[in-house]
């Protein structure tokens, strides 16, 4: 059909583009040379036709072509954008036609055609579509099954600036029908009773782990479209119900101390929002947030631990905005060099049963760097409700539980948070503690800084590759330490690593055969910070060639940082009680077929 | 007789005497529980007689047993001695008896009774001592081997504090003869066409790698008798012949940068060691040095990397006394927040053949770190010629080939140094690259922070340990995390741990079974330093079970930073071409009888 052969050119081309949009910190001169020569190579096969043509037709494609391949991760790509004219969503142009020709169906109609069914079908507005030949049609399709049997809307509202009529036109070719309009848009109900039903509606892409309170991980396959994770799709760690703050209303207190000639003096101060962003500088800064459990779920296959089963995306980056608490301290008149200051408590809206909020502190020095923000901005939006609207405090390098959401009190002093999150969680026991053992909680030290960790978000374990159609699809070419190596018979993994402490990742390695080959993947990093300030993560991808005659391939990743630490093979070292800190080398199982 | 049983009881007072003098920081209320019963069980089978009883016991024995049981390695053996009389080494009670009874024998005669002869010989001044039944006679007594055939003074020399008449007087029991009195000594003969001719004398200890340049690893065995090493047992490692420096008339450049109203402005300033001491504060640091090919011979039998071969010792740990480099910058008109300073270029005054220094370069912000000196004491004596005298910049946290010996410049760029030791050396490239491909230095950071490290000094592989004996001379307990769970059969292992960038260890763990089970070892670290500023190396001790049934032993080690940073657990994913950065878990084999 006419729709198949445009989708296949589609899907052709996208398969082409992200290399060339990845904006990708060249580690040395020979790779930059090897890409120059990738450039060229892609132009003998393929017509070139980057930005607006291509990035139109990928949401012509739609769906989940646009998931399927980031397109907006990059700063290229945003600059990109600003010079497409800026289309809004209320736009004529993506209104969805009526179609009086074609059948009305009911929302649960559409939903019998989810993932599994025979024929797979979403809706947009009012639009009901089929999706089945187009999910068939190239690799990569299983991705759109995120949406089958719903609505695409909310995967849509993620790529909001690249719509264009040229996608609606496309999606209109697989229209089949119309939702019923008599028929009323779901509503959720209400329990006064229950303290969680004034939390927020979430993104349905999200991996929920545990509804009450909400703990959800980012979806793998879409982490790495942006470098800077949409925050409908920021993972989710809530210890409590979200709190109901308000704007205007929220204060958030500090308890500054200052000794003069030895004597004690405490400083208080109440600020508002309003009041930070109009008495400090405001700073930006990229910075990724990652759960100490996240990964928890490998750990337990090694031996059993306690916590919730984070698989690995309980992490990721965005940018925020707002004052350095270094600033609003010395404001207050604290001494950066008070030696008799040592922590600093931090407490949330959010409390439990009995009144008592969530709490924890950091080091007085890592306070005063500048790279710590009162935040109240994520991602250039308003922090949403799940992220600590509408402060929150950010900790680059340090563990996502120090990086206190709803933040209401900033406190001095001389000793730890007493709360029960610094005291006895987030503290990593040695593998000589079994699981019956007293726990001496003091004898292990708060967890802060993050030791290195990588992981890939593609593909997923258990994929089926085709021999073929791997080869067929591929493009570029696979570097090792900068020199071209292979250029087909590949299979492209991608995903993301990261330290603590602002070191960076120097490198990102992959081995197709459980470490014993290994290459060098290229690195997406924020260009604004330095190997030895890096608290955004970085993201990798690579082509690694598929072994002679393998029918299987255990693909592994692990990652150097500035300082040349690694991660370790196996949990074997580094197993303890709660599952924490679980940073072994990465494997994804993937099957050979042809 | 009556000297085999006197040595008896001194061995079994020495077996006693270390984990009583061990300065170990408890982790916890719990472990210093466990060592107050220790302490009591102790009391139920030995005489208590601690500090000056027991110290010139020790020297006693003498000879090993004084290399074989640390016990001037921590601060409260030094009060102790310090409350002893202090002897003199020319006091008469150090002067060798003249022994007209006994045989007269000339040094080569004494050569043949060395390690592996069937009588063992020693000398000290000009007395000739059998040492054979003292060695055969205790565990361990292959330390004094490293004396065997030679004299002993260099290593008494390592511990005159502790010598007292007693000492003397048990020695004469292994009496046997005097050296020949007209024997000339041995003298060097220099070759004014050999550049290293004029090379420092070295202690006879030191496991020599390389003659020419001169490097040389600390003795395993005797790195654990002293916190602090001693200056003479301090690994070496020297690129070039040591420079003959002069402590009036060396000087230190300084070329400072300083930018005013954007225009750079060059300031300069030559400073002798005497001008440093008297226009700066003094301060004092404990810092570990470890060279970044630490272990090499180990990555070596994983795959063959190119490099000298040190085995597990280049690494050692002294009290270093200087000015800080940050004082002396400031003092030049250094603003420590210039955006447009980077590095900080060294140079040492050892040159290469065509005058070429070496040379190397720090980050900027390291350089305005507290903690980083230029110093000129070493263990509060003159930094030894080996060691940079009479200047060395000290760099805590950061590798020894970045902390310049012999310090002659220190220059503000920047850029990072255009030295060959910076630009072409000390990068760790990727086990993606093999040997015999083009190298690009530039792909791969300049080393600065050290990972995390660990490794044992005792037992050395190979050992064969007495299942019978060892559980008859253990003394103590094992503890896991606190808990006491053996006190016998078991096998005593010790060794150090370190990590960069300050992050302090927070454990180390050991296993008997190649990592399947873990114990804790108990730390011994510098009390005036936190977790978050730890620049000392911490060393461990633990006493582990023996499996039952076991005829050997796969000794493991690895140790956990404040970062929360591990060890690989092996050189499968850190394996590089230059061999450096080894930290893999490490391994020793020992064998069980009985």
């Amino acid at each position: 059909s006419m729709s198949a052969v445009l989708l296949r050119r589609l899907a052709r081309r996208l398969a082409d583009a992200p290399r060339a949009n990845q904006s990708i910190r060249p580690l040395s001169s020979a790779t930059a040379a090897a890409r120059e020569d990738e450039g060229s190579e892609k132009q003998r096969h393929h017509e070139k036709q980057w930005t607006s043509e291509w990035a139109s037709a990928a949401l012509g494609a739609g769906l989940g072509l646009s998931l399927l391949y980031g397109y907006c991760s990059t700063r290229r790509v945003h600059a990109d954008a600003q010079k497409q004219p800026s289309i809004s969503p209320s736009d004529p142009a993506f209104q969805v036609p009526t179609r009086a020709d074609l059948p009305v169906y009911k929302r649960e109609e559409v939903k019998k055609h989810g993932k599994g069914a025979d024929r797979l079908w979403v809706t947009y507005k009012m639009g009901v579509y089929d999706i089945t030949d187009f999910a068939g049609d190239h690799p990569g399709g299983d991705k759109i099954l995120m949406a089958a049997g719903g609505a695409v809307d909310p995967f849509w509202a993620l790529y909001a600036q690249h719509k264009t009529a040229d996608v609606m036109e496309t999606l209109e070719t697989l229209r089949i029908g119309s939702l019923d309009p008599s028929e009323p848009a779901p509503v959720q109900t209400a329990d006064a009773s229950d303290p969680f039903s004034t939390d927020p509606e979430r993104h349905p892409a999200l991996k929920v782990n545990n509804a009450k309170p909400f703990n959800a991980e980012s979806p793998a396959a879409l982490l790495m479209d942006n470098f800077r994770t949409p925050n409908d799709l920021f993972f989710v760690r809530n210890h409590l119900p979200v709190p109901k703050t308000d704007l205007d209303s929220h204060r958030v207190r500090i308890e500054g101390l200052v000794h003069i000639e030895g004597v004690e003096v405490r400083k208080e101060l109440d600020l508002s929002v309003g009041d930070l962003k109009k008495k400090y500088k405001e700073y930006e800064i990229t910075s990724a947030v990652q759960c100490s459990g996240n990964r928890r779920a490998e750990m337990q296959k090694y031996k059993k631990v306690a916590g919730l089963m984070w698989e690995g995306y309980a992490i990721s980056n965005a940018k925020w905005t707002g004052v350095r608490l270094r600033d609003v301290l010395i404001d207050l008149g604290v001494d950066p060099n008070d030696e008799k200051i040592r922590h600093v408590h931090l407490e949330g809206a959010d409390v439990d049963p009995t009144g008592k909020p969530y709490g924890a502190s950091i080091p007085f020095e890592k306070a005063m760097s500048p790279e710590v923000l009162i935040a109240y901005a994520m991602n250039d939006e308003d922090i949403p409700r799940d992220h600590g609207f509408p402060l929150r405090l950010i900790v680059p390098g340090v563990v996502g539980a120090r990086q206190v959401k709803w933040l209401t009190l900033i406190r001095l002093s001389g000793e730890e948070s007493p709360s029960h999150f610094q005291q006895k969680d987030y503290r990593v026991f040695s593998p000589a503690v079994q699981h019956g053992d007293e726990l001496d909680w003091t004898t292990v030290p708060s967890i802060q800084d993050y030791p290195i960790q990588s992981a890939f978000c593609l593909p997923a374990s258990g994929t089926t590759v085709d021999r073929g159609t791997v080869g067929e699809r591929t493009v570029g070419v696979v570097l090792r330490d900068g020199f071209k190596i292979a250029e087909d018979k590949t299979v492209d993994v991608a995903g993301y690593a990261w330290s603590g402490g602002g070191r960076g990742i120097i490198r990102v390695e992959v081995s197709p055969d459980g470490g014993k080959t290994w290459y060098s993947a290229e690195l997406e990093q924020d260009p604004d910070q330095t190997q030895d300030k890096m608290w955004a993560w970085t993201l990798f991808r690579a082509s690694i060639p598929i072994p002679e005659g393998a029918s299987a391939m255990d693909l592994v990743v692990k990652a150097t940082d500035r300082s040349y630490n690694t991660q370790p093979e196996s949990a074997a070292g580094i197993w303890n009680i709660r599952g924490l800190l679980h940073n072994a080398w990465h494997h994804v199982e993937v099957k050979i077929r042809g």
